[in-house]
């Protein structure tokens, strides 16, 4: 059962793929599947979750399934890091390069003791208190990302990164202003299925994966000084990554 | 019903997480999950399903579903592209650091006309011969990847990279010796359910996402040479991507 659904979605994937479908486009329903394939309704309802997992289609309730209009948005790596933005490629897919304002919800800033696993990271001893910076990007009134930020408490915590707003540049740049200039840093990333808080926070189809970000700072005297960990919508990002051999 | 699982899922997650359910041990199974939670015997299957789609879990056919024993494998991009290695960091995950080797299966090496996107990248005409590469990488007994390359076959038909053998070095080393050095790379990356064709090669559980990467090596002189198309079990890797600001 599971095989014909992705059957269908294969071919419905390519439809959409070679424009017939376009964007905004009705996928064909439950029972005109039903009809079409000979399957169950069961099967024909897999097939269409399938295509909403992969964010290429959005089920309107009570209306169907529709082609995703929400374009992918592409996270430059390079480009967000860097001081200098990188030329531009060209590339496999079609995605937004940026220019979407990432507006910012849910903001939360407090302070408490560093989960293990970051503390191992910023060098810290156990139960070392640190800054959380924790936020909901939305995009488009969609959100996409989950990002919290886990800064050591004694080097931030009278400065503008305990605050709501931490001015021109942000994080980064409030730490260049006190000696600690983040110069590299290193970004680990795995997919997976969300925690049902996780698929909550990001009002996720049923069935979407996400993209776990982890990146840390570094600064000159490769001394780890922020840890982000990100929370991506698979269905929404195009993620892209410069190298030099 | 789906909520029920998830909440199951995640309570047992905790429990691998936290070192009480080892690698190797048994899971509950589906009555022990109906009678501890009050569910229904298809939200504890779900539960289980769940754990096994994000790597954490393996069914055993009649006997149950066990912590998973293979661990992950971090790809460091740059170590793999660099000509020198990064100076390692403190990591969030722990994964093997890439000594386990990769063998190869399914190799098969052929011309064929350039996919659309593929010659838009590689900046062919429509239909310009390219040589595809294409192979699926193994771990331990597991199919972890697939990765198809293509370079335009005009400058590489009469070489080592047309053969099954590319010899020491690998295609990389023989593009530099035809004066195509590769010095700098893009990857692109998404994580999506897979297709149905992927799903089988790759062995994958019901459920597990996969990661998209499609890298391009461009020369000194900006020229796209190769373009490679890689699908990884998200399942199984940890990728990992160091940057400079």
């Amino acid at each position: 059962m599971a095989e014909s659904a992705r059957q269908i979605a294969d071919e419905l994937r390519d439809r959409i793929q070679s424009g017939e479908l376009a964007p905004g486009a009705r996928l064909p329903g439950e029972p005109a599947l039903v009809r079409e394939y000979g399957v169950a309704k069961e099967t024909a309802r897999r097939a269409l979750t399938l295509l909403v997992t992969e964010g290429l289609a959005v089920r309107r309730r009570g209306s169907g399934t529709y082609v995703r209009e929400f374009r992918p948005i592409r996270r430059v790596a390079n480009r967000r890091l860097a001081q200098e933005g990188w030329g531009s490629g060209r590339s496999i897919w079609a995605a937004d390069l940026g220019e979407r304002p990432l507006s910012v919800t849910d903001l939360k800033v407090y302070e408490t003791t560093a989960p293990d696993h970051v503390a191992r990271v910023l060098n810290l001893a156990e139960d070392t208190p640190v800054v959380i910076r924790d936020r909901v990007f939305v995009v488009e009134g969609e959100p996409v990302q989950a990002a919290t930020s886990y800064l050591p408490a004694e080097l931030v915590r009278d400065t503008a990164i305990a605050q709501p707003d931490t001015g021109p540049g942000g994080t980064y740049a409030r730490l260049a202003e006190l000696g600690l200039k983040p110069v590299r840093f290193t970004e680990e990333l795995r997919a997976r299925m969300p925690s049902q808080a996780e698929a909550e926070r990001l009002h996720l189809a049923e069935g979407t994966p996400v993209v776990e970000i982890w990146r840390t700072a570094f600064t000159e005297d490769d001394r780890a000084i922020e840890v982000n960990k990100m929370l991506l919508d698979a269905g929404v990002y195009v993620m892209e990554y410069h190298l030099n051999s």
